[in-house]
């Protein structure tokens, strides 16, 4: 793995200001020429949501990448266009000219400083694994994907890359404790790609705790395809400890609580995301493991 | 006073959950009905903002109460036409069939259960004073008002009212350990009112602490208007507590702290609220003071 040319986006989602103020500090003291060969280009991945403050304008910008889309020039939407824009500019996708793409998300949820990966790609587990050694509270959550499969994700343009998720915070706000933890996290990426092309010796432990998708919840529902229960609050805020079952997992509006009522372990993520009321999507699962990462 | 109607509304912003949940769980369990002789109205205030999760369509429903604009014909946005339908509901304004309106809204700032209280209007103290002996964490910020001035507020409707203000909480979703502690000041608000009206006796302290409206800060800016120091993590979540002279605010992009450098302590609220980026606040400032509220 070689990597000559590196992006990173902030503001995929319009509303979440951690990464838009990132490349904002970054701009404003030329950080990213200290790592000058490494051709760090800084993007505001969506500028027009941003400006509105919304998480986009017609459709999820993060959700506008699959190869299909990218060639399909009868989709109106203004994010539509941007992917293209983008992946012009960065890509193209399956011919990248960028190497490695770090997108910056922020969520509602609970979930620290979050290194997202989707894929099996030992480059990106290694990535992962220097940044977790060097700042407390990261957790990596992995995804697998058919290894033929394409994804909708802005990072999927590049062979290499990862999404940064910070939280919780609001969307619209900036937070000064949250910002200083994704820029750490941010800044030690950067760090292990210009070790490795500096031919240094990096010490990893040979295994990395990850947490693997295994499916999402959706909150309880009325015959009208309402909400009925909301996130309990013992559950809200625990990203990543352990769900057991007869845990409570939903409170309902006539005031019953729902207990989790599944046998195996699981570690609950993304819990009361704002985003993915409207995804179905209550909170995800996943189970913990171990990966080799040599 | 004599009060023989209530009204309570929630989703005045629709991007604000937590009112719309205390209605859905009230309509639900038909909670309302116990008080009956209150005639206890509930209204989601913006229904299409709600349906979109944002604070509002084309104006801030919260700023279009003025008679003026009541009575303006004019004005084209949605907001406009809701602020005269509502208003036509549970008013009109200055002849008001509705006496007591309870507004609910929701904040990204670390304001506990706030009650806000524009004008000099001892009733409301009183309301007010009685949320705060059943309740802890509960802040009164009060909002002196010249007594000829009209305001703009939804609760401006009727001659008694205040603006139930809870956090923090993101937009866009509900927290059942907010939706809790906010349903216990509401159901408080409505029990002083039910008490009252059966001629109970309620003691309540002779003196109320108040913080009382003095400023709002605005964010340090660039010459171009952006936003060039975020609010300092010291300060982030201390809504309420004294800030001095010499304590942190700002962090700029840069990287250098601003202190605050005003002479008398003040009472910082509404820090980093996500509406107000807009509104050129940062945050408000407050002095501390005790009302006779006899």
């Amino acid at each position: 793995v070689r990597i000559n040319s590196v992006a990173i986006i902030g503001g995929t989602h319009g509303n979440e200001y951690t990464g838009v103020y990132l490349l904002k500090r970054m701009k404003i003291n030329k950080i990213h020429e200290k790592w000058e060969k490494l051709n760090i280009e800084l993007i505001l991945g969506n500028p027009k949501a941003y400006e509105k403050c919304v998480r986009f304008i017609d459709y999820d910008l993060n959700r506008s990448f699959l190869i299909k889309d990218l060639n399909n020039f009868d989709l109106s939407g203004y994010e539509a266009d941007r992917a293209k824009v983008i992946n012009h500019k960065l890509g193209p996708k399956e011919a990248s000219e960028t190497d490695f793409i770090i997108d910056i998300h922020s969520t509602t949820a609970n979930m620290g400083v979050s290194i997202i990966l989707h894929g099996d790609n030992q480059y990106n587990f290694k990535v992962a694994s220097y940044i977790k050694e060097h700042l407390k509270n990261v957790f990596i959550y992995y995804v697998p994907e058919d290894s033929n499969a394409d994804y909708p994700f802005l990072n999927s343009i590049s062979p290499y890359g990862l999404t940064l998720e910070v939280g919780p915070i609001a969307n619209g706000i900036v937070r000064h404790d949250i910002l200083e933890k994704a820029e750490i996290a941010l800044y030690k990426t950067i760090e292990f790609m210009y070790l490795m092309e500096s031919k240094q010796m990096l010490e990893l432990p040979r295994q990395l705790e990850v947490f693997e998708h295994v499916k999402t919840v959706d909150f309880p529902r009325n015959s009208q395809g309402e909400i009925s229960a909301i996130i309990h609050k013992n559950l809200q805020d625990c990203d990543y400890p352990p769900l057991e079952k007869g845990m409570p997992i939903f409170y309902t509006l006539e005031g019953n609580t729902i207990n989790f009522d599944e046998n195996e372990t699981m570690y609950p993520i993304f819990i009361n995301e704002a985003a993915y009321y409207d995804k179905n999507i209550a909170f995800s699962l996943t189970k913990k493991v171990l990966r080799n990462i040599y």
